[in-house]
């Protein structure tokens, strides 16, 4: 491959990806894929999965593409399937359009697809090239490759303090620590997950209602709305979160039963551990669910124990330019500390300033 | 004033701005000051204020311009002085060279000069124009400013915190949050301090030294170190600050008598206030012992004090990307707030990366 081509290959995988974006808020549980259909530098067909159960990117592009896929490139975000899902399989709708090359971003992890569609492409004569852009392509759908890799979402705990760490007055009032940008910036990242996960306690203190309001994008499945209430004694009946507007999920200790049913509100019981439910086996319940991309805003005893117990993928922490002081509660409730060797390092991914407040994207320090 | 004479004007201010800011480590209790002759584009003679007792800016300009003075512009970052101090008045040797333009960045608050150096140039027909890159001019002398026009040292608290706002474990140990390259910032403002101020319990804590180690600056003037120890009861024979190595002050309680002499080491004895040293009248003798800048580096006590007291003027804030947790030590104590209405807003002036941790100079939010 010459550098030309190489930019080229580079240009046309950039725009599917761009493509792949537009399913951020809509494809749940499916993956974001996008797919650019090039004859050398000439777009003959383009597309991008918009929610499950509708076409694949591959399926439009090639719609588009028509009598110009005889002979092209097609450069896909994912790997194209290769299994009958609620579509027949995209590789063989490449082959069959005259394609004569792939250019694939990463491998879907998929156990039905992984490999199976680039194989069933070589079979059939077709160039296969793997890794364009790969990160990219990992980054926009880290839930989605959390769920199949790991068997749970890809978690991320939402939080706004002080620049003093504080999260909410000692008397619980947190309204409001960060400003409108800050607070408009939440509602894309809800949009953009499977699901929110709140406790119980912070449904009753703040008695929010985790919905997702964008100006901008009214085409979205909402979110998941889940709390956890562990021995179903802290939601009270006037909590927005039972008042069935959304699929909510109230997850409670398996040793109390489930009240009786309500519409839109499924009851899930799930093992305890001393009293609180045990995290790992609720998560890999969430996975099986089709959860890929799990917030989590919840006061700092939730939010402490998911960090502690390593469950926490990122952290997206907003900082508004203000002190609260030591009065006030704290930024998450975590294990004490008697050595700086016990401290929890972590890599800022991406910072951004929102009117007077910055969002910081925090990881693992020893994470990819 | 033609647009390309402004331009020359700027650039030749802002060579003088530079020459002055030289002066960072040394000039104390003095301002900071550079000056800069020049012919039309050509600079014919600069030099800046090195250290209180030598000689002025303009003294060091005007012998290096020589003959080239006559005819000239002169560029100083502060209004001539007028009186004779330890030096001859500087009004009087830019009048003496036969400059025939002055334009200075702000007017001397000092009492004996503010405006009279400006008068004096004017009486012998030399044009004169302030304010250009005043802002600037301001800033770089901001302790000297504050020191004059309010009485009390510019106040800087240098704290060093977890993501979560914690400044040590809660037995007290931090070493280390923050990095190499935030610990090699920190000389830097100490070194341009006029004095370091801390608590007794601090310094038995961590019995600092608030020596300054700068690999690239030997020429400075240490500052001086404050310790307050209320009823001289908590400063240990051992700690470093007793060490005599450094000018240091001790300050005590009105009520309790000091101790006998010990060489390098002062005691001043100050109001109380509920116990402890009355801020307010010791922030203004040391104005009067010509503290400019004052660097607070304490724990959250003295420092929630002196903030909620309304008496930092502003926060150099260290910030590392980790997790301390909630039973570590918080940045400021600070009075219980029960209404967001309450809280300490600040404002950004700066930030700035040091390796992977954050500076923030920050400032309350109305003072400009």
């Amino acid at each position: 491959m010459n550098a030309a081509l190489d930019a080229l290959d580079r240009q046309h995988m950039a725009l599917a990806l761009r493509l792949a974006e537009r399913g951020l808020y809509t494809t749940q549980p499916n993956p974001r894929v996008g797919c650019v259909i090039a004859q050398g530098a000439d777009v003959v067909g383009s597309g991008w999965h918009r929610r499950a159960g509708g076409l694949h990117a591959e399926v439009f592009a090639l719609r588009e593409a028509a009598g110009r896929a005889r002979g092209a490139t097609a450069y896909v975000t994912l790997e194209p399937c290769a299994h009958h899902g609620r579509t027949p399989p995209c590789a063989d709708a490449l082959i069959a359009a005259g394609v004569v090359r792939v250019v694939a971003a990463i491998e879907d992890p998929f156990p039905q697809v992984s490999g199976e569609g680039f194989a069933r492409l070589r079979a059939a004569g077709i160039a296969v090239e793997t890794g364009l852009l790969r990160d990219a392509a990992f980054e926009i759908n880290r839930g989605f490759f959390s769920r199949i890799q790991r068997g749970r979402p890809w978690l991320r705990l939402k939080l706004a303090q002080s620049l003093d760490g504080r999260t909410a007055l000692h008397n619980g009032v947190s309204q409001w620590i960060t400003g409108a940008a800050a607070r408009a910036d939440v509602q894309r990242w809800r949009a953009r997950s499977s699901a929110i996960l709140t406790a119980a306690g912070t449904a009753c203190a703040d008695n929010p209602r985790l919905s997702v309001r964008l100006d901008d994008a009214a085409d979205f499945a909402p979110p998941l709305r889940i709390v956890l209430d562990a021995r179903l004694d802290a939601l009270a009946p006037g909590c927005h979160l039972l008042d069935g507007t959304l699929p909510t999920l109230v997850v409670h200790g398996d040793t109390v039963p489930p009240p009786p049913a309500q519409a839109g509100i499924e009851y899930l019981a799930q093992p305890l551990q001393q009293g609180r439910i045990d995290l790992p086996p609720l998560l890999q319940e969430l996975g099986r669910r089709g959860i890929a991309e799990l917030q989590v805003e919840a006061g700092p005893g939730l939010g402490g124990a998911l960090f502690a117990a390593g469950l926490v993928d990122e952290l997206l922490l907003y900082i508004a330019p203000l002190l609260l002081g030591d009065a006030a509660l704290p930024l998450l409730q975590l294990p004490t500390l008697s050595d700086m060797a016990g401290r929890w390092p972590l890599r800022v991914v991406e910072q951004r300033q929102l009117g007077d407040d910055w969002r910081l994207l925090l990881r693992q320090a020893s994470a990819v």
